[in-house]
This record gives structure tokens, sequence and C-alpha cells, in this order.
């Protein structure tokens, strides 16, 4: 698979407008772009840190998957995401070596990334996201 | 404190060999170094992808910060450190800010890099290290 760098960091928030305010007046990240992904039933915002990008991710819905982790977990750290090239090959490789994938075709996430996440049952407990800007 | 990109992300893991196994053969990463921290009671293991690290934290006492963490949540991720410069100016001012630090001067940590710990209380959930690389 060879991923290139962390393209981001997924981070459960319960208040998106809170999380930015700590993330810029903080940290000094520049909040960049607010974008929903009705998919995923979230509000997102992108922060960049060298090659790599903060998402904080707000649920939409109690239902949705963040609503759900927030509720059995807390806020925090949600999923790593990895850049890759040939997503479609790479979810094949990694079938064949056994792990476990939530998506086997991928679909498209934030930033109009093609995106799959693989089980953290098969990622010792880590969410993980494989994404490719084509 | 504009950090210039993530340093490395920690990740709890119940058993470095069975993970490090995980993160080359279906990653693709190389395991580069394994380093006991004493002092944090965890075997670490270290990968290199774009800027940033993947460190994997093995406890080695059931009563370390990992030991403790692993048993309350399972295994997964743990904390990501920003690589800052002037460390004790970005935690002075993050206190002024109204930021609770678990660490209030720095320490030696993997790679004898000056670490300190900001309270996941004050960061949404995040525990969030800063390090420096002096």
């Amino acid at each position: 698979m060879n991923p290139s760098h962390i393209e981001h960091i997924g981070i459960a928030v319960k208040s998106l407008d809170d999380a930015i305010t700590y993330y810029e007046n903080v940290l000094g990240l520049k909040c960049y772009a607010i974008e929903e992904v009705k998919d995923q039933k979230v509000r997102t915002a992108f922060f960049v840190v060298g090659q790599t990008k903060i998402e904080l991710l707000e649920s939409t819905d109690p239902e949705g998957p963040v609503g759900k982790f927030i509720d059995k977990n807390g806020e925090g750290l949600h999923h790593i995401a990895f850049a890759v090239e040939n997503i479609e090959d790479c979810l094949r490789e990694t079938e064949e070596k056994g792990i476990r994938l939530i998506d086997k075709i991928p679909r498209k996430g934030a930033e109009g990334l093609d995106i799959a996440f693989l089980h953290p049952k098969s990622t010792f407990g880590v969410l993980t996201e494989l994404c490719e800007k084509k």
C-alpha cells in the first residue's frame, strides 16, 4: 500500500464552533473550510498542519456514526486517513490479507476524495481510512 | 504556537509484535526503531509516513498510563503530537489561555525530544502533546 503521508486525522467534537475556537486561538491553526457530508451525517471543519489536515467532525444526527461514537466514548480522536494511490488495488490487497473492510468500493468523502474505511476490529482498534485524490 | 507538522500519532496496542506485523505487512510501513520509555511505562515502535511518525505504545505495567487507557478504552488512537519551536514559550502561552497542562515543564520523551502534554479535558477530548527537537 505504501501510503505517502497522513492525509488527515478525524476528531469527533460536540460543538464545531467551540472546537474551532480552540484550534485557532490556542494551537494557532486556521480553519480553511467547513463542509457538510450528508452521507456521514457530519459537519466538518478543516485545518492544515504541514502535510496533514485536522478534520473536526460534529454530528448532525445522534444516530449517525459520529453521534454514536461521542455517545459511547465522548469527544476525541476518531480516525486516521492515509493518502494512497490506486485505492481500488489497495482495498483488494488489504482484503486478501484478511483485513475486514467497511467499504469494499471507494465512495466520495469530504473535499471530493475517493475514500474507504477499514474496520477497527482488523486494525488494532484504529478506525483507518484510505483516501485518494484522483 | 503555530506547529509546523504532526510529529507523531500515538496508538495504544496490547501487543507490539502483533501490531508491527499489521503496520508492516498490510500498510507497507517499516518499523525503524523499538524503544522503551521507562518514565511512561511503555515500549514503543516507530514508523515514518511522510512528515509524521506512527508511534505504537505497548504498556509495560498495567498501572501505567497506556495500561490504564487500554483497560478503559481498548486498543486505539491515544494521542497526537504537534512539532513546535520554543516549547517553554508555547506552554506558558497555552496556560495563559486557560488550558490545563499535564506537564508545566518539558521532559524527555522518546527519541530524545522535549515533550509536554496538554490535558484532554481542556482540548476537546484529545490528549495533545507538544514536542521539540532541540
